[in-house]
C-alpha cells in the first residue's frame, strides 16, 4: 500500500494538468499518436487531471460499525469524463464530489440514454485495496454502451483510472471484511434535444461510496414473489445489457413484493414460467436432477434475458474448478422446480450479484396463474449441509480479501 | 388573447409569491384545507411563482420561415416543482429555463425513474392559443407515474400551470399553420441513493419550444425496418406507459433502421409478428377486409403493448363519429397485411402522434424470419384516393388551428 500511496502523492505533486489549464486547445493537442484535430475515442489515464477536496469539502468518514445502507453514503471524489461526437473524449478528471449541471432537455432525462456497472474494491487482510475482476465490468460495460448507442472508451484506460480515485479515496475502503467499497461507473446522455436518437454528448462518471451487506437482513434467506403477470425482460429487448432502462419497470413490482412480505421477485419469463432472475441478480439453483446427479443450474446468457453477471459468472468458473457436482447453463421452469420440491431434490436456491455475493432464497409465493391463488413455496437453502451457497461465499470472499488468490480476478491498485 | 394577456399581467404584477419568499415555512402554512405540516399531495396554480427572464436571458426567436428541427429549441421559461416524501410538493415556479442541478447518484440517471408527456399548443386562426386535449396527457402521466413509482398530483393544477408558462412565452407560439409549441411535461427521481426502489424525491418540470413537423422528409411518405428480432414492448412490461426506459432500447434499432434506408422501425410482436407500433407512434391501417367491408384497424389498447396515444384516440373518435366505415381495434400480423397487399386490399399504412399527427408509410423492409431475406412490400398510402390519412390530418388541424371546432378538445389558455 505504501509504494502506492508514494506513486499517487507523487501524482498529484508532479501532476501539469491541473483543472485550471483544461480547455479545448488542450485538448485538441497531438498525443498518443492521434492526429491533431481527430475525435479522441477514449480517454486516458496518463492525461488524468486531479483536483482534490479541499478540508471543508471531505466528509467525515463513518465509524467502523457504522451500518452502511447501500448506496447512501459516496467518498469525497469522483472521476468524470465528457464526450461530444466531434470532439470525442476530453481528459477525465477526478473531483470533489458535485451535483451535475443537467440541461432539462438532456436525453438522459427523458429516454433513459443511460448505462450503469457496479463493481467493489475490497481492503484485503494484507491491508492492500483490490478490486474484483473489473475486466469483466469495463468489457460489460463496453457492450451496453454500444446497444445504448453511447460512446465507446477504452477498458484498461478507465481502470487505471477508477484504481487513481479508489486510491486518493483510500481512508474510504472499510477496514472490515464484510464492507468494501461499492463503485458505481455511470454513463449518460446529455446533449439537449429532445428527438429520440443517438446522444450527441455524453458524461461518463464514477462514484464510490463503502458498503455493508446489500440486504438489511443480513444473510437471512429471502422471500420471493413469483408472479408470470410481470415481466423483465424478453427476446429482442435489452435484458443481456445493464442499461438503466431494465431497473424503472421493477420498483413498481418490488413494492407490490413487500405489500405481500416478500423481500424480492423471482422473474418469470414465458408459457413455461422459467426463472430469469431474482430481484437485481442472477439465480442459482442446486438439486439433484431427475437422473439422480447433483447439479448446479443457472439460465443461460443465449436467450438474451439474462445478465451475464460476475458473480455468476464467477460461480460457475469455481464450480467447473472444483468438478464435484455437474454444471449448466440452461433454463429451468416453475414446475421442475415444484417437482423438485415435492421429491425434495431440491437443495438450494439463491441469488448472486456484486451488491451480495450469494443470497440465500427461502421461500417463494407463486401466483399460480391457472388457479389465481398465491401458493407459499418453502426452499430448504438454509437447511442444506453441507452448504453449496456458503461455500461459493466462502470461496468468493476469501477471494475478494486476498486470504488466497485465483487465477487473475484480483486486481491491486 | 388580449383579455389573457392583460390577466397574465396581473398576476405578475399582483402576484405577492415572488420566488425570494420561497422557503421551508413558506411551503408547510396552512392553506387549500391540507392541515399544516401534512404532505402536500399536489402542487397548487394558486401558488405559482413567477420569476420572468432578464432581457439578456431571453432568446432570439426564430425566422417566421425557419426551419424548426424537433426539439432543437426552446422557450425562455419553464415550469417546475420538487417533491419529496415528508413535504410532498413545492410550489410551483416559472423561471428561466437553467440548467438542472442534479445529484450523481440520482435514481433518474441510474435506474431510469422517468416519465414524461408530449403534447402541444397552436395558435389559431385567430390568434388564440389553444391546447390539444390537456386533460388526456396528464391523465396518462398520472398513470404512468403511478407505475414508475413516482409521486402523483393534480391533473387540473398542472394544466393551469402550464397554461401561465405558455401564455408567458406566447411569443415563441409560432404564427403559422404548419407549427406549433410542443410541451414537454417530464418527472424525474431525483433522490441521491443507489438502492434500487421508491424514489423519494422528484421533480415536475415542463419544458416548451416552437416545433415544424417532426420529419425532415416533410409529409412525406417512411420506409420502415420491420424485423421481429428487435422487440419494443411485451406482456408484463411497461409499453403501454410513456416511461423513460421504453425508448432507451430503441435508439441503436432506429440506427439499423437507417442503415437499411428506413427512416423508422415497424414493432412487431410475437410469432404471428403483430403490427404494435411503428417509431414512436401509434399504427393504423385502412383496408378491405377479408369480409369485403372497409376497415380502419390499429391494435388494441388491452394487451399492455401499445401507448394509449392522444392521437390514436382522436382518430378513433372521429372515424366513428364520421361512421362511414369499420373501426377496429385489434391484432393485426405481418402475414394479413402481406396477404391483403397481394389481393390489393391495403389502402393505407400511417402512424398517428402528437409530434406529426399522421405520417404516411411507403414501404415496410420486411425481415422475413424464415428465409433471413429483407423483402420490399410497397404501402399504396399515398396512392389512395379519396386519402384518408389526409382527412384524418386536415381534420385535426382544423381543430387545432382553431378553423373548426369539435366537442371540447381544445383548451383556450
Amino acid at each position: 500500500m505504501s509504494s502506492l500511496l508514494s506513486s499517487y502523492s507523487r501524482l498529484l505533486v508532479s501532476s501539469p494538468r491541473l483543472l485550471a489549464t483544461s480547455s479545448a486547445t488542450d485538448r485538441n493537442v497531438k498525443h498518443h499518436g492521434k492526429p491533431s484535430g481527430s475525435p479522441h475515442e477514449t480517454f486516458y489515464h496518463s492525461d488524468l487531471l486531479v483536483e482534490q477536496a479541499s478540508p471543508e469539502e471531505m466528509k467525515p468518514k463513518p465509524a467502523k460499525d457504522a451500518i452502511l445502507k447501500f448506496g447512501h453514503l459516496y467518498s469525497d471524489h469522483m472521476l468524470s469524463a465528457d464526450w461530444d461526437d466531434k470532439n470525442g473524449w476530453t481528459m477525465p478528471q477526478i473531483t470533489p464530489v458535485r451535483n451535475l449541471s443537467i440541461h432539462p432537455g438532456a436525453k438522459v432525462l427523458h429516454y433513459a440514454s443511460e448505462l450503469f456497472e457496479g463493481m467493489k474494491a475490497y481492503r484485503g487482510i494484507d491491508n492492500k485495496i483490490r478490486m474484483f475482476r473489473p475486466d469483466m465490468n469495463m468489457a460489460r460495460m463496453k457492450r451496453t454502451a454500444k446497444r445504448a448507442a453511447l460512446p465507446d472508451f477504452d477498458a484498461e484506460e478507465a481502470i487505471r483510472c477508477m484504481a487513481d480515485v479508489i486510491r486518493l479515496d483510500q481512508e474510504w475502503v472499510p477496514r472490515s471484511t464484510t464492507s468494501s467499497l461499492y463503485i458505481r461507473p455511470t454513463l449518460i446522455g446529455t446533449d439537449p434535444t429532445l428527438g429520440v436518437g443517438d446522444a450527441h454528448a455524453a458524461k461518463f462518471y464514477v462514484l464510490t461510496g463503502p458498503v455493508g451487506q446489500y440486504y438489511a437482513t443480513g444473510f437471512q434467506p429471502v422471500s420471493l414473489l413469483a408472479d408470470s403477470r410481470y415481466c423483465r425482460a424478453f427476446p429482442g429487448g435489452v435484458g443481456s445489457f445493464k442499461m438503466g432502462c431494465n431497473y424503472a419497470p421493477t420498483i413498481w413490482v418490488g413494492k407490490e413484493a413487500v405489500k405481500r412480505d416478500c423481500q424480492q421477485v423471482l422473474w418469470l419469463y414465458g408459457n413455461n414460467e422459467e426463472i430469469t432472475e431474482v430481484g437485481t441478480m442472477n439465480i442459482f439453483v442446486y438439486w439433484k436432477n431427475e437422473q439422480g446427479e447433483n447439479e448446479l443450474i443457472t439460465p443461460p446468457l443465449s436467450s438474451g434475458l439474462i445478465l451475464p453477471g460476475v458473480t455468476r459468472d464467477s460461480l460457475l468458473e469455481l464450480a467447473k474448478e472444483w468438478n464435484e457436482f455437474k454444471v449448466t447453463e440452461k433454463a429451468l421452469t416453475m414446475p421442475e422446480i415444484e417437482k423438485a420440491l415435492k421429491e425434495k431434490r431440491l437443495f438450494e436456491m439463491f441469488g448472486a450479484g456484486t451488491a451480495c455475493v450469494v443470497s440465500p432464497v427461502g421461500k417463494i409465493l407463486y401466483h399460480n396463474k391457472a388457479t389465481d391463488v398465491y401458493e407459499e413455496w418453502k426452499i430448504p437453502t438454509m437447511k442444506n449441509n453441507p452448504n453449496l451457497m456458503q461455500r461459493f461465499y466462502e470461496t468468493i470472499i476469501d477471494i475478494q480479501y486476498g486470504r488466497t488468490t485465483f487465477r487473475d480476478w484480483m486486481r491491486e491498485i
